[in-house]
């Protein structure tokens, strides 16, 4: 009996999660029979194969918006990065936030704007600054899988997890990195044709 | 009523652990009253403000036991490194073991010689791949505090602890790292003459 399979290629892989080491693995791994299939090979491969300098290459892939446009970035900035850098600051933050959150949601259903949608000037201006201190105090990028939360309850989620020890945010940084993966993963899923193949590889 | 304290510079507290923040923020803690209030300060200190990056750090300054003799490393090799690399294969498998404890236990009082008194070419060859295993799954070096421990123990703890996800085994290090900085911390103090300061900065 024949079994439709999904096959995901390495490129797609990282940009549902920036490690190297995770879009190999989860490309050997391919073709998968079902999204849950494919959710719990990532899921496996993101917490216990990834090592901690491949979570740092995931965060890393993510917009920097705990970086003050008018600084000079650690690492090359990307094109996107660049047009901001450009801009007047007070534009640049809202902008630098605004393409912060689109990362982040851009792979789910239909709840980009939820964030967008509530937030205020002040708020925006507020959270630039928290993650402008996150980023000091932990070494990455504040991350969250914002799907469908405003942008007051991103900003308190972030003051919450601030105290907390490096090692302690870092693993819950990797939690939501997987969530942020598995929405990244679905919307994949909904987008690919079936393609009808003749078995497990 | 004068209070003797002793000053900590931050050269020798990088040689104790080799992260930069660590260094910094124990020698702006300096002067301490005594060995306990500066492991206090040093435990606050690298579970508390050093980042993950800051514990890749301080785990990459460490000599490379894990890395083949004749593979070309990742980062500019030390001199001690190098002197390694040109010695026959077996001869400098032995020479990068030795390197590795002396590195771990030569601050310790008179316990040195325990993991190398109990090595034999078989327990050497052996805690050789081990370590490259565990390079290749954790990306940082196998770290033991190893004083007063026998190379046989070290290799069982060595197994015992690979099956580790990545962020358990991250932590575990990070403690190791901190037993370590404690012993290095320790035999600084009985060093150092004690000056007699006015008062605490």
């Amino acid at each position: 009996m024949e079994e439709e399979l999904i096959g995901l290629e390495e490129k797609e892989l990282f940009a549902c999660c920036g490690s190297t080491q995770f879009a190999k693995e989860m490309a050997s791994a391919s073709p998968f029979p079902c999204l849950d299939g494919a959710v719990s090979a990532a899921r496996h491969i993101w917490f216990n194969l990834v090592d901690v300098n491949g979570w740092l290459q995931a965060f890393s892939a993510h917009p920097q918006i705990g970086q003050s446009p008018s600084s000079h970035p650690k690492t090359d900035p990307t094109f996107a990065q660049l047009k901001i850098l450009a801009l007047p600051t007070a534009t640049a933050i809202a902008y630098s936030i605004i393409l912060f959150f689109i990362d982040l949601c851009r792979w789910s259903k239909g709840e980009q704007s939820t964030a967008l949608a509530t937030a205020t000037d002040s708020t925006l201006q507020e959270l630039f600054d928290w993650n402008a201190r996150y980023r000091n105090k932990f070494g990455f990028v504040f991350l969250i899988c914002a799907s469908g939360r405003t942008s007051a309850e991103i900003l308190a989620e972030l003051k919450k997890r601030y105290p907390n020890r490096p090692i302690v945010e870092f693993e819950i940084a990797a939690q939501e990195q997987m969530k942020i993966t598995e929405l990244r993963l679905e919307k994949l899923f909904s987008a690919k044709p079936k393609a009808a193949l003749t078995g497990y590889k």
